[in-house]
């Protein structure tokens, strides 16, 4: 008899899911629309079918399945398991929902944010395989962080640790969804990146990706980094300040929890060495010389199965 | 027999020795003059010789000495018990002064740095008592922090964690001593404090601190509190700025490990609730209102013992 553990990473469009041996090789994987809309009670059924079959799929019976853990985007109480309410998904209101998908799977579900999910899937099998003490951000439409300190994921006094996209970095900055000013978040998410790029070229500034936006109606990240590569100069100095704002958030976590290894994740990471290559330069520029070289920044390198990854060595080690 | 723990705090200018008994009560304190120009021979002969009077002048005798805290200024290799380097002791060098101070008093030495100590004596008998996940600065010439996470000190990846002074608030700011631009510490500190009122002064400010540096040749931030209470408008500015300083550090820190008491000491807390009042009011101003009563910000209780004590409870902690 096999010991499976399966990993699950919902997210506001898909639930993506996978099961993995007792070592954490990834058996197979799938993936379901997540159809928030249709409340929690359908979501929460969808998700334990497709679980259960892709066990049977994979020529396995759930009998073999050791325990499953869940990656969820907060506010949530992930102590008790019960998702308080989430912005992308509104029907999700206190929402038991590890005990939920616990009893439809007959089987003992752990949670935990999605940052944290997806750190410790980079912790156990990607970036931060060699090191005990890492810190995570995932770049996306804001900036989600954690932080694996001697092995274990930092967790404060409440289920609100590691909010690191909301660290100041400029005070009295430009003003974050959050309603605060200046954190690294409002500079150098995917989304602000792309909004900083856009008030540029709305005040006049001078740039090919003007003709983005007046065809599209929009400029995306993506964008800023393509006409980067093309030698653009407004791209050049905005990346130049989204790298500058990670560097400062890296430095003032280093100063923290010291970590010997700092890894940003998210779609942003596509740009490469034209962003890992500058944040590297402010943080050099930036850091305590003393302190140079004592940390390690690099980009994930799991992609999108960073958090059924994570969620399932989540259930594992909750289990030893 | 009694279980004694003894709690040691070296500083630059003076040694203080604590004697405990097992529930770290107080039975008796001492003090020595560092003497560091002589030497870290003699300064620790002198040190286990002032520790084997204190037991013994308080009836006891050394058999009854469980373990002994030391806490020691860095840069160290605290998990190798070994002095590097320090700033104001500059015959230390390379001391292996855990080893050297167990062989003299026969007992198992444990040593952290002065930061540390200090937060773990607040953590297990003064500002800290009743919480679990504790930030605490230490404001004086510089700023000294220590993290206490889920009931235990955080330490990195090496022997420089929580090196809070040095989170940048204000890139490209002023220039600390450390060589990075807009530490805290070099907006916070006492001296730095002190260092921002002379300079305005300097420059013309109106204020009546012109009287002092004028007299005295320096102002001090003692100078500067002393005259805020009389009303002197430049001290207020200047106080605003150390407050808003430490609150922009105190979001920072609450956004990394989620405390949910922040603690502050050294002598400028001496300042009271002109200080403490404008660091909660710049607190609630900047922070995520979600978050706004998550944390208490709170002043030490337990003034210069705080180093003994936490010294005597760490080496009574690593006895356990």
């Amino acid at each position: 008899m096999m010991k499976l553990f399966i990993g699950i990473d919902v997210g506001a469009t898909n639930v993506k899911l996978g099961c993995f041996d007792g070592e954490l090789n990834l058996i197979s994987k799938t993936s379901i629309t997540t159809n928030a809309e249709m409340g929690p009670d359908i979501v929460i059924d969808n998700t334990a079918a497709a679980a259960k079959t892709l066990v049977t799929e994979a020529g396995f019976s759930m009998d073999e399945v050791c325990a499953v853990g869940l990656g969820m985007p907060g506010p949530a109480k992930y102590s008790e398991g019960i998702v308080i309410s989430s912005t992308n998904m509104p029907k999700f209101k206190n929402v038991p929902i590890v005990r939920m998908l616990g009893e439809r799977l007959g089987k003992k579900v752990v949670m935990d944010n999605d940052a944290n999910v997806a750190c410790w899937g980079e912790y156990v099998a990607g970036a931060g395989k060699e090191v005990e003490d890492m810190v995570f951000f995932t770049l996306g439409t804001g900036i989600g962080g954690a932080i694996v300190n001697h092995g274990e994921l930092l967790t404060g006094c409440g289920d609100n640790a590691t909010e690191l996209g909301h660290i100041i970095i400029y005070p009295d900055g430009r003003r974050c969804n959050c309603g605060q000013r200046g954190c690294v978040e409002a500079y150098a998410s995917a989304n602000w990146t792309a909004q900083r790029a856009t008030e540029a070229v709305e005040a006049g500034a001078e740039s090919s990706l003007k003709e983005v936006l007046q065809e599209k109606g929009e400029i995306t990240c993506r964008d800023v980094y393509e006409h980067l590569a093309k030698g653009d100069e407004l791209a050049k100095k905005i990346t130049e300040e989204t790298a500058k704002a990670l560097a400062l958030v890296c430095i003032n976590v280093l100063h923290t929890t010291e970590p010997n290894r700092i890894v940003f994740a998210g779609g942003m990471i596509a740009a490469g060495d034209a962003l890992l290559g500058r944040i590297t330069h402010y943080f050099n520029e930036h850091i305590w010389t003393l302190k140079k070289e004592s940390v390690e920044i690099c980009f994930a390198t799991l992609g999108e199965d960073a958090g059924i990854i994570g969620a399932a060595a989540l259930a594992k080690h909750a289990r030893q």
